[in-house]
């Protein structure tokens, strides 16, 4: 469930028809790509287009990915993507997830992913700090 | 460029950050999704749903597919997915398309894809008649 | 690490230029994709073909996933995409992953998948015997 | 069909699960990868690897794709990709594509694709002489 205390951003959009499998279902690995969208429109709301973060010269990798699937999805279905942050440090963050139908508000995914800050050389390196100040507006103190 | 002479559906959608390449643009293969994107977006705006479609027991499968690729888009560029019924006959049709950055209008790519109906034994069959009527209101006498 | 007390499959492919992002390495989301292949791979070698067990009436449905990445791979790179069973019961069963550097054998990436058996009526089901035994093949008593 | 007076490349892979999509068949975007990985595959059995193609600042951006779908594929498929040069300039060229499965020897897609040597500035240039002399020993004179 998504956390009350904190931030929660929210993006809405269709089940493409290429997203589908041979199940009739959304393929499972589409949510991945889901959960980076939420977190590019997480970041984008809260003023931290994550495009300009790259530019500093920064990427926030991908250490870690975890998906828990409830219900399938399907073609032409609305999802709503909401995304949060669970963990703030200096070097990294973690990201949560939840898919939901956004219709009728059922949770179909769920999810988490780990980032570690690298800057493009590939050392890790603190996050930029007025990326950091603007993440750290979406959680309690 | 899109026809003036026809009905001409839009839908507006960021680039994901998986759908570029090390080219550090959007690779090329997604367009054809954008395609598909924006012909569901079209027969969903004239009030025939494509999943209607298929539950009707029928397909519209793609026997060709054509992508002149004019300028490049990047992650988290905002585009414009326009589509518009090239040629309509009983039982397949042709879409356009064009895909243009949604702030300034400038073109990216054009395209058309072609269809024929099936039923699901894989038969080649008229395309059911509300959905053909509601196509048929989207071009010219 | 890959288990020694049981059978682990073997897969080698190439990193497909579609599949590199704009940081220049594979997109996060395409492990997902090895994974399913690796595990399609395991069931073949195993004498029990995926196809088939579709084709019975069954779906192994994905309940989890989960990928940690530890080193990127390349576009042209090729990989092998190891897998194994960490835990098989008569309603479901875990795989598990590591895909390497085909090469020097380097691990890139690993994670697990959890799915359950069900029919295609969505009902959570047996695993179908025969199926069922060419897996127990595969794992310690 | 493959032309008979000149070099055709090929790889034979198998359709993944991610690749099918609701119809219960390989969704036709993934035939533009395919294309793709056909046309990498040419190029390193002609001993003139794309990969170093781009390390030498060079970029064979897609102008133009094209595909004409012809019979269905399906998970699990074993298919050949055949490619072939259809035109060689100093400045692009025009790859040639058959995707036949690879047990009956069936063409089910057809296509072609376009591409313009670019520098990484994004400026046509010619392409390098040591490449384009590997691709025109695949070509009758």
């Amino acid at each position: 469930m998504a956390p009350q205390d904190r931030f929660v951003s929210e993006t809405t959009f269709r089940i493409r028809y290429a997203e589908t499998d041979a199940m009739g279902i959304t393929h499972h690995s589409n949510y991945i790509v889901f959960f980076e969208e939420a977190r590019s429109h997480y970041s984008r709301v809260r003023g931290a287009d994550y495009a300009d973060f790259e530019r500093s010269g920064h990427w926030l990798t991908v250490a870690e990915v975890h998906a828990r699937y409830l219900a399938p999805t399907h073609y032409a279905q609305q999802v709503t993507a909401r995304c949060w942050i669970e963990e703030l440090r200096s070097r990294g963050m973690t990201f949560g997830y939840e898919i939901v139908d956004a219709a009728s508000g059922q949770v179909c995914v769920t999810g988490l992913s780990k980032h570690v800050c690298i800057n493009h050389a590939g050392q890790v390196t603190r996050i930029p700090e007025d990326w950091l100040a603007a993440m750290r507006a979406g959680v309690p103190d």
